[in-house]
């Protein structure tokens, strides 16, 4: 008996529309107008290869933290991040050499900071798109304890 | 005298909104719904961390034939594709193995053929992204003279 290993698929699709612009599409969600960055011949103002490239890196890491902390039963308050991604000149062509998040976590309970910070250290041993890619994947957290004021549940 | 490298920096930010969902930002373009895929306890119908990822080689490897053709002087009529990232179990992670990309490119003259031919062929040896990640990138072109119908501009 052979066991065939589990495969997931994903599928986009382009379309050119004009200059250096086209249109992303993936099933049923909203399209993405996406188009060359401006320091390569391209357009301000839209979503470049090289911004959705940072986006998949960050976003994977936040959705990697949310299953691994809802496996350990921690509750946030809040998540937040802000990525950098350099692509510089490596071996003879321009690749991202690295990816740099800063992770801004809130917590209700302050008990809960060494396992958070355990979560983040290993994050990218379990993030799909940081094990698919060649550039170091950095993450600099900073976690808090959010104190919700009585009465308007604002964090502070 | 010491010359820095040229570097580009690609920034985007992320906010976890409820469940496994996010708002996407980068710079004033605009904010695109994140979600981890609902194979993973996710959602349906919003953009995941592995169809950005798709994407963005996707749309780079149009970008990248874009710039290359218009270096080359050919002139376009059309530029269609579909991508297809498979990840799989590999090394003991779950990661992305291959991207595999459609490419349909209506062109004006059958003697650009051979050209496209061969800018395609090589286009993962320029494209940023594809430079970046560990999958095979496989590139299936399908190259045809778009006729214009006269009076109306309609490619047959």
């Amino acid at each position: 008996m052979k066991f065939e290993p589990i495969k997931h698929y994903y599928r986009t699709q382009l379309r050119w529309t004009t200059e250096r612009k086209g249109i992303l599409r993936c099933e049923d969600k909203p399209d993405i107008p996406v188009a060359c960055a401006p320091e390569f011949g391209g357009h301000p103002g839209i979503w470049s290869p090289e911004d959705l490239f940072v986006g998949a890196v960050e976003v994977c890491t936040m959705t990697t933290f949310l299953w691994l902390a809802a496996m350990k039963k921690i509750t946030i308050r809040s998540y937040e991040s802000e990525a950098r991604g350099t692509a510089q000149m490596s071996e003879g062509a321009l690749r991202f050499t690295s990816i740099h998040i800063k992770v801004r976590i809130g917590i209700l309970d302050e008990g809960d900071r060494p396992e958070i910070e355990k979560i983040l250290q290993e994050i990218s041993k379990w993030c799909l798109i940081s094990k698919s890619i060649d550039s170091e994947v950095r993450i600099e957290p900073e976690i808090f304890v959010a104190v919700i004021r009585e009465g308007n549940n604002t964090i502070l």
